[in-house]
């Protein structure tokens, strides 16, 4: 059975001296986030995740859900966590005081969302899409339905879901078949959608669905798409709880992961929704959510592998296994150089996500909250490019983190009972909800890269070749960073010059390179993210600030990084710049 | 629910054009073994394969297996297919038929070993080890052992079992604490053995354990281990089965995957055993079976990668998603340039890992049966050098692979009753079982490299070379293949000598590098498959030989494997010449 500790040290680290809280506490609306009070947010998170969430995890991998009498069944113990989850106002933690949020940083709100993902995914994904749904309301929804809603949601004493898929809908949104048709005050939804996670439960009073359907005479594809707030139970003009409304959960899958979350098929016959935003402009809407989600998800990836992580390295200490290279016998296997270098490759891995995660969520705080408007625009330009890395990055790089951590466990990880394998079949959802990796990766090239003539893309290899010109290139333990992190530039440079001459060779091009390239993206960016630390570290031990002790640490894990895992930049560029012919070059029948 | 279709064509091109069939039906033994037999043999293989073995896959998943009252109960499928494969001989196709086998190569054994693996890797573990034990026996065992239960369990009459791993001896065997006692002719076995493959069932009516245990007053370590057979039921001198024997199944272990192989805890209480070879050599016995099983394991890799992109093929030809980048809508997947490009990676993958470990097959067939005592040593040295590249970087492979297969899936894949998760769970187990990659990898480091001081890594470096050297590099369609391969050589060779300058540095240097090590020699032994392969299908295009589309896709798949994975030979190469420093520099309280 693994415990968990949130790592609080390190994700205070990031948040300072990756990310920049300072900087972030001198906007508007944030004087009262000084990193005294988000180091005691941090703390009494730590305290909820560690001690009342983690212990449910493999309760609710255990146990799972199922349908009873319409109804959505999930462990007590997820009922008892949500509770106090929301007692402590949680649910809100990053969202406006005005309607009634903690009012702090999306920055921080990211580092707390990070604990309750470690602490257990599966029970995490209904406050995380909650405040997604909530998000979007706020952004797009009247103000009467913000009146309605709002406080409720963002108190958590109501869930929020998002529905988009239907059976022939996944990927492709413009295949969306749900109906709507206007009914007095509101539309009535039909229509079947499925993978609507936590899409029931009896965990809290109601349920706000937020719906993709297609109104009467909406054009065909994409933009046809209607946004609807579908409540689970009929809601009075008074905001008391009516009648339940025509959604019904049919059935939840049988997933590899993630037992504890509902997965549910939800059928809507005739019920009762309002729009949000305007008619046909329902993705755009949709999308305010995906974008949070998007990084919620990426972060996902940084908060399996840290679970994982605690896990192996638990095991490592305690299980002991044959004898050191030439030396004594008896050891723990933490002695052994192969598992020490399984675990130095997490650690090395979590650190860079983590710090490209929270940077990534830095920037969503300035795009939002800046007073200056090219500034907001700068840093929204950044947080798009930024984000399906931290997405497709983040997750791809847990599959591997995850199934490393089973790996340090030798046959006990193969066994449930030890608890790796949770980790590992949890990761493996989050490369694929909320758009896959191929479609991060499609959207990093066309939405995001090729779109702005590359100019986007062109100001981060800026800022990351300042990181790199700005470290001391007469101090010993950076120079195997610097050096590692100038190639592992000056091959995302090549790449990208690359693109830019041959995007246009065929239709095929974008799309066969986008997966190197995004993988490309996210190496170099994590290296960056490194050599940022062990600055700060460096700086710090010289200044005789901060632990020593954790401090070398950085260091050592920045150059291994550097050491171990950027120079697959290189073999991401060498696969980039060969193009799409020979992806593409099979006939079907020759597969 | 997924099918399997045994891949007959690339099978026969790996064991005719990789590893040589021809030079093999030339040895002593295995004149009968002609490429049209060999063909007929795999045909039939095939059938059974696909059309009994496969369709039980999901019923051992879904089933698993149970203790009740003292028996270990499996599904009853699983003995109708078992009964079906003695029927056809199949149990002992690669043993001598002196001694009742069909006395095929063990290259052709290996293709239809394959076969069993992709269609139910579970069920195939059972005669895997059965082989392996009569190997054992046959190599070790007394005459008049070998009288008493080798014909049976040629036959597969009688299945075997391997008992190493007690709670506190795994990857370190000189912890064995099992216990062994002269009785008459033979001894008394008491101890406690864990992760014991099909440790008991009621397929057949005996099981031969095969049990490491110590002699009264025997050496501690390694060289204190005897190798003893330890019958379930007892056999009298007529060969008749007796009285039960004191071997008992306490429980079997709940499992990520492979759920229809029961894996037990076995107690042994004064159970009546023979012994085995000499006192005090039970790891030298064993490890007969040993090496024949990490080839056997290596190749699950293969077969489960296999069984996955089957799988994934098969979706991405029939889901209907999205359009053509610049072109037609509603497509099926497999037009995405994306979905291709994990199918492509899938493909070549598989080719290359299933062209070395046949390669390595047929290796171990020279070992044995060439005439010439020289060339056996080359032969085993060579054998020696590629078995735990074949098992560390086909299954390490293997997890990436299963996984993408997932992915290729989309949502679908996570939901268990598609079936690409259960090859994701399946072949988890493959990098541990059969000594775990950190242990192929020092074995590789120091038993294959160091100990000869570099001569067969130096001989395959050359073999690897003349390949290089005979691609005509007037052939365009070549070329990529070429320079990629003889770029990949030489990081190889860069490795390599670094390694023979350093790996004296300090105690650890070899562990810390030995993983990365393993992984440049499968990516460039890989590479060098296809390479062969390449210069194969172009010489039968211009020879208006074979089939030309299949042909011209081997040349695809392999400047693919060059284009996109051979490049990751410098990334390792880089991470192998840091040495160890980074990797131990972090004491225990810093991670």
């Amino acid at each position: 059975m693994s415990d968990y500790r949130a790592p609080v040290s390190d994700m205070l680290f990031a948040i300072t001296h990756l990310a920049g809280l300072e900087r972030i506490n001198r906007l508007p609306g944030f004087e009262e986030a000084t990193p005294d009070l988000v180091e005691a947010v941090l703390d009494e998170a730590a305290q909820l995740a560690n001690e009342v969430v983690a212990p449910v995890n493999e309760i609710g991998d255990r146990e799972g859900t199922r349908v009873e009498d319409g109804k959505v069944v999930v462990p007590d113990e997820f009922k008892t966590v949500y509770r106090q989850f929301t007692a402590g106002g949680w649910a809100g933690i990053s969202q406006s005081s005005d309607i009634g949020g903690m009012g702090l940083p999306y920055l921080v709100g990211l580092a707390v969302e990070e604990m309750w993902q470690s602490a257990s995914l599966a029970w995490s994904l209904c406050p995380l899409l909650t405040q997604g749904a909530a998000r979007a309301i706020e952004e797009h929804g009247s103000d009467a339905l913000k009146a309605l809603m709002l406080n409720k949601m963002i108190a958590g004493e109501w869930t929020g879901t998002m529905n988009l898929t239907e059976p022939q809908a996944g990927s492709d949104l413009a295949a969306i078949r749900s109906t709507a048709v206007a009914d007095g005050d509101g539309y009535r939804i039909t229509g079947q959608k499925i993978f609507i996670t936590w899409g029931d439960h009896e965990m809290t009073d109601n349920i706000i669905h937020l719906v993709l359907a297609r109104l009467v005479d909406a054009p065909p594809g994409v933009r046809g798409l209607s946004l609807f707030a579908v409540p689970k139970r009929l809601i009075g003009t008074d905001g008391a709880l009516g009648e339940r409304n025509e959604v019904w959960p049919v059935s939840v899958e049988h997933k590899l992961g993630i037992h504890g979350s509902p997965t549910c098929v939800l059928s809507f016959d005739n019920a009762f929704g309002y729009l949000v935003g305007e008619p046909n402009s329902g993705l755009a809407c949709m999308f305010t959510m995906m974008n949070h989600a998007r990084l919620g998800v990426g972060l996902e990836g940084v908060a399996i592998a840290e679970r994982a992580y605690q896990q192996a390295l638990g095991y490592a200490r305690d299980r002991v296994q044959g004898q050191k290279p030439g030396g004594k016998s008896g050891v723990a296997i933490i002695e052994h150089p192969d598992v020490r270098r399984m675990l130095m490759h997490m650690k090395a891995h979590i650190e860079a996500m983590r710090g490209l995660a929270y940077t990534a969520g830095a920037h969503l705080d300035y795009a939002h909250h800046s007073p200056d408007a090219a500034s907001r625009d700068r840093e929204r330009a950044r947080l798009e490019l930024l984000t399906p890395v931290v997405k497709g990055w983040c997750t791809e790089t847990a599959q591997s983190l995850a199934s490393i951590g089973l790996q340090v466990h030798g046959g006990m990880g193969y066994v449930e009972e030890t608890g790796a394998a949770q980790h590992l079949r949890d990761a493996r959802i989050t490369t694929i909800y909320e758009g896959t990796t191929g479609i991060q990766a499609n959207d990093l090239i066309g939405r995001k890269i090729l779109r702005d003539g590359g100019q986007a893309l062109r100001d981060l290899i800026g800022d990351i070749q300042a990181t790199v010109d700005g470290l001391d290139a007469a101090d010993e333990r950076l120079t195997a960073i610097r050096d590692a992190l100038q190639t592992g530039v000056g091959e995302l440079t090549a790449a990208a010059q690359w693109l830019a001459e041959h995007f246009a060779d065929d239709a095929d091009t974008p799309g066969a390179v986008a997966f190197n390239f995004l993988m490309l993206m996210g190496t170099v960016c994590g290296g960056w993210q490194m050599a940022r630390a062990a600055a700060v570290a460096a700086g710090q031990i010289d200044a005789g600030a901060g632990d020593r002790s954790f401090c070398a640490a950085k260091i050592v894990t920045a150059r291994f990084f550097a050491e171990q895992v950027l120079p697959l930049a290189g073999a991401y560029r060498a696969a980039i710049v060969t193009g799409a012919g020979t992806t593409m070059a099979l006939d079907d029948e020759q597969f």
